[in-house]
């Protein structure tokens, strides 16, 4: 035994026992290098390898994914979803309920609400991403909605929790991983609870066997391991709406909610990789330039393109997206010449939100959408 | 542009300009976080989530990937595989060739030659793996050694040589990712070019079309993306195995050749984690602690577990492997009482070889089986 944590009685409180291995958020020291903490959780999450931009539906695996707690260990036969609270007429389905409904398949590009973080200066200490927790699906499954009209909503309600099935605790706090959504949004057309993805059924990682998908909003709003909705007649106050998922400019500022997805454009970086850098070689001559762009507030309406750290930006050619949720392709001529450059790309939507080139600080490292740089050498 | 790297002539060579964003292996000094180099990799690249050890077969995005440069774009109609060298029948092959020839599948458990990595003292810089570098899966493919017959080699071969499809730069050196194999070995008829996983065609990540199984080897041997098998009268000197592949003990020392998978036993963490931390919540009781054990130099014969830190040891119960090259899985009960704990198993394989409990340090953090260490809170 290592240490014993005492409470007052002699035997430690499981409150005592939380609070010693939970800590508060905290931000990293200026120049400290990313803590064990941090490379522990980015040895088990992933994001997509930016080459993955090439795929319009990117493939099993290289999907990004971020789980809080563990990945629960579900085994379909045993498992049921409730629907309930201020609702006239709960429901419980069990897993051969779902094929008695109408289905729907959406394409839709998720990225997590952290991406960005470990760019910060300083750094909010948590999952550290760069810029590469994203990843667009073939997502199908049950439409929400008239499966929440099947329940009777009461006419006051407010808000729509969402509970999955992974257990944890986070800065002294246990709990079930648990999102609230306003109802308007749950009663959306796109609203989908999900079973497959790719034409397979769920990977466990992505929240078998049924998961929460609301088109727009960042990643912690998705839901998965979906066991348990329920109907409330006041706003959510648990932990990931309350707490975590808030852009705070200070530890006193209660901060904003986190909801939709900020626009961001990513390259394929070009030419080939060093090992250990990832700085790019590239040969002198005129390159294609290609990648993706997304916003949750709007389609992307503009992409624009800088080799010379943004003094100066061309407009990429843009398709628009195969499917209204997913991703749109761009691309852009490039004439390199030897010399190093740091290559930046910015995405603007229709609802006028541009991609900043300089960071816009916040405590918990959300939604930092700061333009990509890409480092390149031409020789 | 940033800077611009100038030749004697002016005009900045490649070889100038690779060596600019290439340098040299490098160790961590004492105290230092994790760079974000190391960061870059770990956010691409990623482990198996330990609770993933819970399935014997692990499914598609949770098997570790490593990816030394870029992922390739490869149109298997377009692509083929050449064996030549000293051969006296070179062959080239398209992807409709494989589907004329005997077919098998092997389940093999794979680990990284760097896992371990990252918890040496002071740290080699490189991909930076905790303990979760790991996974196992049904390959299947086309047997390698009646195909190397086919070619019939010259009675003199010594080494074969995989050349992959990824290309980039490492410690200055410009490649294709390219292992040699002692030809005894790629005759061994367990040796598999596979062109599927876990019943589906190889994803990207893991080498489509078709890669090099060589069970029992590290990773960096089972060569992805494969397009050209070389056979060589002489050992192969490239880069991976006389340079980056080696056990050294200091910068001067040649070091020995990373060959065959060190054993290792990994626990499925008990009880749930905090977020950040990762330490684990357990309360009071019996616990059964359950895990997998592995090896590449014989089947494993003995797992331990213990609760002090490695002060006591007490046997687990051992199942046989399912198959002669995947993991065995152990339980082992724990009674847990209040208090800090951290949790260690180790394994031992036939041929004599045992976990060790602290660090066997070298230069490149290769192979470095130290016992898993897990801390965990009762309460």
């Amino acid at each position: 035994m290592v240490e014993q944590a005492q409470h007052e009685s002699g035997v430690p409180s499981r409150a005592d026992a939380l609070t010693a291995i939970s800590q508060p958020a905290r931000i990293a020291d200026a120049g400290t290098g990313i803590g064990l903490d941090e490379l522990r959780l980015a040895a088990r999450n992933h994001g997509m390898p930016l080459e993955a931009l090439r795929y319009e539906v990117t493939p099993a695996g290289l999907h990004y994914v971020l789980v809080h707690y563990d990945i629960p260990a579900i085994n379909a036969a045993d498992w049921s979803l409730r629907v309930d609270g201020a609702v006239r007429r709960p429901i419980t389905l069990g897993i051969d309920d779902l094929d008695h409904r109408a289905r729907r398949t959406l394409r839709v590009t998720l990225e997590c609400a952290g991406n960005g973080r470990a760019k910060l200066l300083p750094r909010p200490v948590s999952q550290p991403w760069l810029d590469e927790a994203v990843g667009t699906a073939d997502w199908a499954g049950v439409p929400l909605a008239p499966l929440l009209r099947d329940a009777e909503p009461l006419p006051e309600a407010v808000d729509v929790v969402f509970t999955g099935a992974d257990h944890g605790v986070e800065r002294g706090v246990e709990q079930d991983y648990q999102r609230g959504l306003p109802i308007a949004e749950a009663l959306r057309d796109e609203a989908l609870l999900a079973d497959r993805m790719n034409g397979a059924p769920l990977p466990p990682q992505h929240g078998y066997p049924l998961r929460l998908i609301i088109p727009g909003w960042y990643g912690m709003a998705h839901v998965k391991w979906l066991r348990r909705i329920t109907v409330l007649t006041r706003p959510f106050d648990g932990f990931q709406n309350a707490v975590a998922y808030r852009v705070k400019r200070s530890a006193a500022d209660p901060g904003e909610p986190v909801r939709r997805i900020r626009p961001r454009a990513l390259i394929v970086p070009p030419g080939f990789p060093d090992f250990m850098s990832r700085t790019r070689f590239v040969p002198p001559g005129e390159h294609l330039i290609e990648g993706r762009a997304w916003s949750g507030t709007g389609p992307v309406v503009r992409v624009e393109f800088s080799a010379d750290s943004g003094a100066s930006w061309q407009v990429a050619e843009l398709s628009r997206p195969a499917e209204p949720w997913g991703w749109s392709s761009f691309r852009v001529r490039w004439l390199a010449t030897p010399g190093r450059y740091e290559l930046l790309v910015r995405a603007a939507d229709d609802a006028g939100h541009v991609q900043p080139v300089h960071e816009r600080w916040n405590t918990q490292g959300m939604a930092n959408n700061m333009a990509q740089r890409v480092p390149v050498v031409v020789g």
